[in-house]
């Protein structure tokens, strides 16, 4: 399969005004898992099983690379709003240079992503910028449930998944969906990959606040507990039901955490739903792609950064 | 023709999250010359002439109302950048709520504006999608090159022209070009109406700088001297070459307009620009369409707030 950060790595981003484009490549720069992009190609492989070939590989590979910049682009003005200031172990955009920078180039990513978009092929491009923008606007409703939450003292475990669906799930299962299109997978195909990554979106998501807990503080690029400390309603917060929020330490929270059987909760619930994705694919079949789907799925599960 | 207002007021801004979805509506409510809009279907129009019907118009629409809630998109975002509190005699976005608002809900107001676009006839959708990624791209360059301008003390006028070009001309142009292409028109045609829109951008753009020194105050809808109190390299600026900027008061920058006869060249500049504009029609011929483009410029060129 292609190398996927090669591909970005090829995008152009030394054209002119600087201050707009320059961003763009510092942020694409900063690696990360490209986990987007590789669903994509995967969702294509496993429908396509030895059909598999160079010539749907690049019908996918503009749409893939969409979703990498689509997904930097939610980064970059997602950090402004936190206030984030580190992101993958260096300056986010809006300390490097400035907030308006950070918007303005964010605005520029989002149109690069329709710009490569643009690049599937003709008759397949409805239904793919179709599926992208329902994709993009449950993006921004989950960043707005987040937001609202924060300012929330009565939010339910369900609203919380129902958040994670919108702001992480929908581009993972999107992605997943888009490849298979393109690559020619029939509607129940289609949605079986989705439902795969609508659940392997919740798993990551849970993840993720378990690792902002318990995570590995030398490999995890920012700070551990930083979702403790802004107050964010994340799962471990929830099931705990902690209602002293902001007057406890750090560590405080964890101890009551590991006390209260929240992380171990946690670890079930990432394991639930990783079984759950999993079993998604079963109608599928075994080929390269959900090989390497069901290996993906198992990798995340088990990472600790 | 259609009634632009009452279609844009069809558009459903009742949707949840509330947070996101009630500034857009805020936004659009807010009226405006609705230029864009009107520019695409009128477009169609003139390179229909008798063949104009609602077929068309209703093909053109989408598209239409999609070039309408991208130009409001980015003035939420641009008011953002330059920190400006009032927009069309109200509260901006992130006065009334605050800039992650504005921020988020600018970014799903370009969703949107993408969403519309889907809607025009699958066969025109790749061009279509094509224009207007192009003309997105230039808008954020035009906007970028302004702010680069602010920090730089040796802005020619044929750089500001450049910056005027894509910040506010492309997207007239490319609303003509986008209607007379849906509506069948020729390759030259579409040109003829894009270079009209170039030229029309730049008298429109200009007439703005004048209206900012020499508007009425009464219904200009915001403060009459801005530009000058920002330090924004205008046409009025860069041409009456003032270099001891912030050091004077607006009276008295205005005043030395008045005095170097940099009001007068602008007001000559706007009309000769204006001529071009409509020398670009000629080779449409005279049919409703053409007329109505005609009186939209001398409209335009006459405007005083």
């Amino acid at each position: 399969m292609v190398d996927i950060n090669a591909e970005i790595g090829k995008l152009d981003w030394s054209r002119e005004p600087k201050g707009l484009y320059e961003p763009i490549g510092y942020a694409l720069a900063a690696g990360g898992k490209r986990i987007r992009p590789t669903l994509a190609l995967l969702g294509a492989k496993a429908v396509c099983g030895d059909r598999f070939d160079t010539s749907i590989e690049n019908a996918v590979l503009p749409a893939a690379l969409a979703l990498e910049v689509f997904h930097n682009f939610t980064l970059l003005h997602d950090d402004v709003m936190d206030k984030a200031e580190v992101r993958r172990g260096r300056p986010t955009v809006h300390v490097k240079w400035n907030e308006n920078t950070a918007i303005l180039s964010g605005d520029q990513m989002l149109i690069e992503a329709y710009k490569l978009l643009s690049h599937v092929p003709a008759e397949k491009l409805p239904k793919v910028l179709d599926l992208f923008n329902k994709m993009a606007t449950e993006v921004c409703e989950g960043q707005q449930l987040d937001v609202d939450f924060e300012k929330r003292n009565d939010v339910t475990i369900a609203e919380y998944m129902e958040m994670i669906r919108l702001k992480t799930s929908v581009l993972l299962a999107t992605a997943l969906q888009i490849g298979a299109y393109i690559a020619g997978g029939t509607d129940e195909e289609q949605q079986a990959l989705y439902d795969f990554g609508i659940n392997l979106g919740l798993a990551f998501q849970i993840q993720d606040d378990y690792l902002d807990c318990f995570g590995n503080p030398a490999t995890f690029g920012k700070a551990i507990g930083g979702d403790i400390r802004e107050g964010k309603k994340t799962w471990l917060w929830l099931t705990a039901s902690l209602k002293e929020h902001g007057t406890q330490t750090v560590e405080d929270v964890l101890r009551e955490y590991e006390r209260l059987g929240v992380k171990k909760a946690a670890e079930e619930e990432i394991a639930r739903l990783t079984e759950k994705a999993l079993d998604c694919l079963t109608s599928l079949g075994v080929n390269e792609g959900t090989n390497a789907l069901r290996k993906l799925a198992e990798k995340l599960a088990l990472r600790s950064a």
